[in-house]
């Protein structure tokens, strides 16, 4: 073994970090056994350096990121600040002068991912990030390198733990959204502020990522269709159960059938009970791949926290380190198929709509026929007169497969209709 | 990119080799693309020549496999003949050649894994087997790779298609043993001979393979206890719905509390319903891993089959081609640990014992004392007079965790009472 250390610069200390650099201490021998040479914390760059870091020697830390980056004895770059600036920039300095980087960087990745291969590659260096998608589930190195022979046609995935557990809380015990996300608030499953989580912000991100990484095609967050879960409701989950289904929030990665283009969205969805992905429960993630030759694999596990993130950053930190020893790369972007990414209007799916009808007859067939006229096939109506006697009547419609762009101008038409009062909600049903 | 291709061997083309030569043609340019360079198919080893082999060109078509390993311009040889020899030498005279191998030999890495990994690393070449645990399920890269930098407590798995497909077919329909044996026969999921699948030899070779990667020490297959399925009956499974639980056949692997030992297992076990295991059907596979920072993970997906097994094969076959384009080679044999490998005696879990006891008082006051004095504590006992009113009764009881050597003895001693007419089953509980 190499007895002179690989040196390690950690960027950001906090819940990730701290953990990160506690790991590096406590399983240094077992460490430098996998790598082939020890690894040394050589700096960490934090915002507050007052704050007492338990097991971090104090010389180490810095609030100057920058220098840091650029001493030049630096191997490899971990960097779990989050945000775009400055990890863009640093990450970027790290490369010139001479360091690889692991990353856990989920939104500058969805963002700039292409940008930051590129200047790994020119300045032959590696840019890893397990820890961007789906905490310490091993993804994209499966996806990456073990899947690197097959062909993937769809990814499917819950890959945002705070929904799912305000959904599976909806789901299990009837409650509306606010008093879920409140609960989840309440356990600190969802922060403060939750609109990254509950629109869909984050799993559009790593919807970007994961599509990147099947399809072999650059997929940018602005190309993937997002629609958050804050209208999701107690009467949905009802419709779902009447379904055999319930409801998660899915970030979809798709190849289209001709295989020239993808999609990629994220959106609540009925899937049945009856799914792999219907039984993750509470704040993990799990993330359901359909393969030409592999056929159905499914990886689960916790999607976010100290230790699961930091289980991913020091896999990756000891691959880079492998490879620096070896003086190699592991494989860098592979956008080679370059592929379409076509619009939400392209995805064809099934649809679960539920409306507030005119009580009276002949609405039915109203209905139906706005769907005929645009090309949407109904396979099966449900219509309840109401109790209160208030002449209006719920229709639940559930359509065949068919286009976005198609179900949206059924739903437009339906909304002209005198006898239809109102468009109770409108859901995808997927995995069928 | 390299326009010179990269040669492979293909050893064997039963139902995997044929799905890998497939995929290397329909593939190629995808391959090509991740690989960096072409990769052709040099020569395929096969017994009966006679045969017709869509798509593989009759001139690349060889019966000296010994030969063809020995052409000294392979760069790959796949192996996917199976079984200890010819396979282990034909692996060793490819390192002595020149070439890296990718093996799907479960029963050939079990028995020698060291030795050829040893010979790998003499020769500077990779041995990468990830189609052999599991067959599509990327598993052995993420926990060699991925959690490198974790430390894995336990890996408790499916990883036996036919028995999962028997014992879910025994629970959904309350068919015994024999009834879901010839249904999984019929169907193509047991073979004529089921031996090596029901009575855990596959397991046990891949339970092997397994805990050697997790712990990084060398785990023989003579080191994994091995029970097989056949003894489960319908009475178990209506036990088993009475705790909240199913059965599965489980390869568990585990590091001792102290951390200085492991053990390696494979029998039926009762695992709760809430448990991710517990809703893995018919023929899929899953692995539950638990590890110190990642928490618990799962990978899910099918065990065999031709496609899904050539899909771990050229996903190795990649990474294989991509190390040599580097010079370099992957993660080899890790054993650094070397913990020692501890006896089933030791193993600690809890128990399900049904007995056969007189209708009488006073028996289960004898009962539990023979219990309390092999020191395993009972955490609850169910009961129940028969209607047939033969004079026997029912005795259920649920231990709290004990050693296995103390329930054997536990058991023995039971036998002995003259009230105990008969131990009607013992069976494992997990995951709890």
């Amino acid at each position: 073994m190499r007895t002179r250390p690989l040196k390690v610069a950690l960027l950001g200390c906090g819940v990730v970090g701290s953990e990160v650099a506690r790991i590096m201490t406590t399983h240094a021998d077992d460490l430098a056994a996998r790598i082939g040479a020890p690894v040394e914390l050589a700096g960490v760059a934090v915002r507050r350096p007052s704050k007492v870091r338990a097991g971090i020697d104090p010389s180490l830390v810095t609030t100057d990121a920058t220098a840091l980056v650029k001493r030049g004895d630096i191997d490899v770059v971990v960097e779990v600040i989050g945000g775009i600036e400055p990890a863009r920039s640093l990450i970027t300095t790290a490369f010139e002068h001479g360091a690889s980087v692991v990353s856990a960087n989920k939104a500058l990745l969805a963002q700039d991912g292409a940008a930051l291969h590129a200047a790994a590659e020119e300045h032959g260096k590696d840019l890893y990030y397990e820890a961007a998608v789906a905490g310490a589930i091993p993804l994209i190195r499966p996806l990456r390198e073990s899947l690197a022979g097959d062909k993937i046609n769809r990814v499917m995935g819950i890959v945002n733990g705070t929904t799912n557990f305000i959904l599976d809380k909806m789901d299990s015990t009837g409650a509306g959204y606010q008093e879920a996300l409140d609960e989840a608030t309440a356990l600190g499953y969802a922060e403060a502020d939750p609109t990254a989580d509950v629109e869909g912000f984050d799993a559009a991100a790593k919807a970007a990522i994961l599509a990147g990484i099947a399809f072999h095609t650059r997929v940018r967050l602005d190309d993937v269709y997002r629609e958050g879960m804050t209208e999701v409701t107690a009467a949905d989950f009802r419709s779902a159960k009447e379904m055999g289904c319930t409801i998660k929030l899915l970030a979809i990665c798709e190849r289209s059938k001709d295989g020239a283009s993808v999609t990629a969205r994220v959106h609540p969805a009925m899937i049945p009970l009856s799914h792999p992905l219907a039984s993750v429960r509470g704040a993990y993630n799990a993330v359901f791949v359909e393969s030409d030759a592999a056929g159905q694999l499914m990886f689960y596990g916790p999607g976010a926290g100290g230790s699961p993130t930091a289980s991913a950053v020091l896999g990756d930190l000891v691959a880079v380190c492998r490879n620096r020893l070896n003086g190699a790369t592991g494989p860098g972007e592979s956008a080679y198929a370059a592929l379409t990414v076509s619009p939400m209007g392209e995805v064809v799916t099934r649809y679960h709509i539920s409306l507030d009808v005119a009580d009276k007859p002949g609405v039915l067939a109203q209905v139906a026929t706005v769907f005929a006229e645009h090309g949407v096939s109904i396979d099966t109506v449900r219509q309840q007169g109401r109790p209160d006697g208030d002449g209006e009547a719920s229709l639940v419609v559930v359509t065949h497969r068919a286009s976005d762009a198609s179900l949206t101008g059924t739903v437009e038409a339906l909304r002209k209709l005198d006898t239809v009062r109102g468009v109770a909600s409108i859901m995808r049903v997927e995995g069928e």
